[in-house]
């Protein structure tokens, strides 16, 4: 293989990004600088941000500039290193963008161990999905031992990490997933209290039943109406953080937003937003607690790992935005 | 006169209150028991959160029973004390309801010094009025010197205060008010920085041109339109108190909430509700804290006092929910 293979994007997609938004290129391996490594990809990591990376609206990033390589987290392998602290062979992970080589400053690249947990998991649970939910669920909710702590996207890569992590915290884990299949595993398999399946049409009931003194923390990764039935569930004093508002990111329009709105007020409930770089300098933090747990088999990890090359990047994305994959997504170089 | 004329809620009201959903009647004159006092009201307070209290939905209070008298605050003179604490002729103020005279524990009527301020301002900015813009502004969005704070409903009772209180901490506040009028007195009576008219119908641009940085803080009282186009002016790590959703209260159903939820995940805002009884631990700081600044002349206080009697409420009252008065609505018993 002498060419890098990169998805570029071609155009800012209206609603789900489609093949034609995206040109798939063929060019020179870059060569690494002084202080730089050249990464191998064998894995990118596809999450619902991407949508917003595209879009050339107000965002905590800059939106990817068309023509520009697709901006994401990827793993591989080093294949040439010309900054101190790596060698060929390291596994590595990073934000090295949708493509099959990668030249990046070894500042910008995470080693990685692979007798710990497989090369996936570390663009996963033990990554910045681990910490995403770490740190949301840990520092923004703060919830406290007893509590009932709901989270949707329960079977997605950082909700069914958030409700591992606040049964560890000794709280009551609730899911928000969507199908019967989806909802049993997170209970059997993930350790969850309960799961609500949000398809099922009962929603509001069945987080009733699932809560019957309401929630006192919400881990948001969907919007739309999951959020608007959840205000109405929330104890008082409840904290929400806003990490995904996955149900909007397809939509070509901003879609409106919850009615329940009086719910904050009368409830006194806290919404704060989120994104994980925030706590950048607090990374080693997370990842020894993760690890920790993990080793200790606490925390159950999961990946969605699809074929297909970068090719499928813009239909394997999209499995994200209609609920098609189950744990964390990952596209095979 | 020897009989307690009366407000009674007769219906829950569906959108705007209608004379009909109440009943004016005529009562005896309560005796006060041990430990009350006999109040004769000479205002009452006409307030947002009143429609809330009528409705039978989950709030911080049990909506008004049908049957019974409209709750509500008011001040008037003690008539007659079985309470140490009182003696005739006593100004005070407290949750009397919508009535000419109420007996209420001594524990639940604060004596006021009419020498200070005039009656019907204990009922606003001295007040109730005042301690929710004292401790949503200083307690909930913590401003600090510098930073732009922007306040809805800003001629109102509580906005009129909230940006007097941010000029005191050396903040730059900007009001939203409802047309020239009460824009051009926000700014050249209360002091303002500057105020925007919501309808001149180009909220964003007007809001852009105030606040060329965004804002860091937002007192919310009114919701709606409003509240959307606020939410992409915040600044990253803005913050939200919500205190009022005026916009929303006539409303027959919750209309639809804000299209911009986005921004609070990008821009990590922060909204959190308020309801001002949650402080009442710390009321004597905020009651010392605004009659300080008022004996100064750093704080302009208006009350806006109608006449018709308690007849006049149900008319009077809406003048709330469709920009009719002008800082703090008082109906004259």
């Amino acid at each position: 293989m002498s060419t890098n293979r990169q998805v570029r994007l071609a155009r800012r997609p209206a609603g789900l990004p489609q093949p034609s938004d995206f040109t798939i290129t063929d060019g020179p391996i870059p060569e690494p600088r002084e202080g730089e490594v050249l990464v191998h990809n064998s894995f990118v990591s596809l999450d619902p941000a991407m949508r917003g990376w595209m879009a050339d609206t107000r965002s905590y990033v800059p939106p990817v500039a068309i023509g520009a390589v697709m901006r994401g987290y990827a793993g591989g392998h080093v294949e040439a290193s010309r900054h101190p602290g790596f060698k060929e062979g390291d596994a590595v992970v990073g934000v090295l963008g949708m493509q099959q080589f990668a030249a990046a400053k070894g500042e910008h690249v995470d080693k990685v161990d692979t007798s710990i947990a497989p090369l996936p998991r570390w663009l996963g649970g033990l990554g910045m999905t681990g910490r995403t939910a770490y740190f949301g669920l840990l520092d923004v909710l703060q919830p406290k031992a007893g509590e009932t702590v709901v989270v949707s996207a329960a079977s997605g890569a950082v909700g069914s990490i958030v409700g591992q992590i606040a049964r560890i915290q000794g709280c009551r884990a609730v899911g928000i997933a969507g199908g019967p299949a989806k909802c049993k595993a997170v209970v059997s398999e993930l350790g969850f209290d309960a799961c609500v399946d949000y398809k099922a049409g009962r929603l509001a009931d069945d987080l009733k039943a699932a809560c019957p003194d309401g929630a006192d923390a919400y881990f948001e990764n969907v919007g739309g109406e999951v959020l608007d039935t959840m205000l109405l569930q929330m104890r008082p004093f409840g904290r929400i953080v806003v990490c995904g508002l996955i149900s909007n990111y397809a939509a070509i329009e901003p879609p409106a937003g919850p009615r329940n709105m009086r719910a904050i007020l009368t409830q006194r409930l806290k919404l704060q937003g989120m994104v994980v770089s925030d706590w950048k300098e607090r990374f080693p933090e997370s990842r020894e607690a993760l690890v920790g747990w993990y080793r200790e088999g606490r925390l159950v990890l999961r990946e969605d790992i699809r074929g297909g090359g970068l090719e499928a990047f813009p239909q394997t994305l999209n499995l994200l935005y209609t609920g098609g994959n189950n744990g964390k997504l990952l596209l095979e170089v």
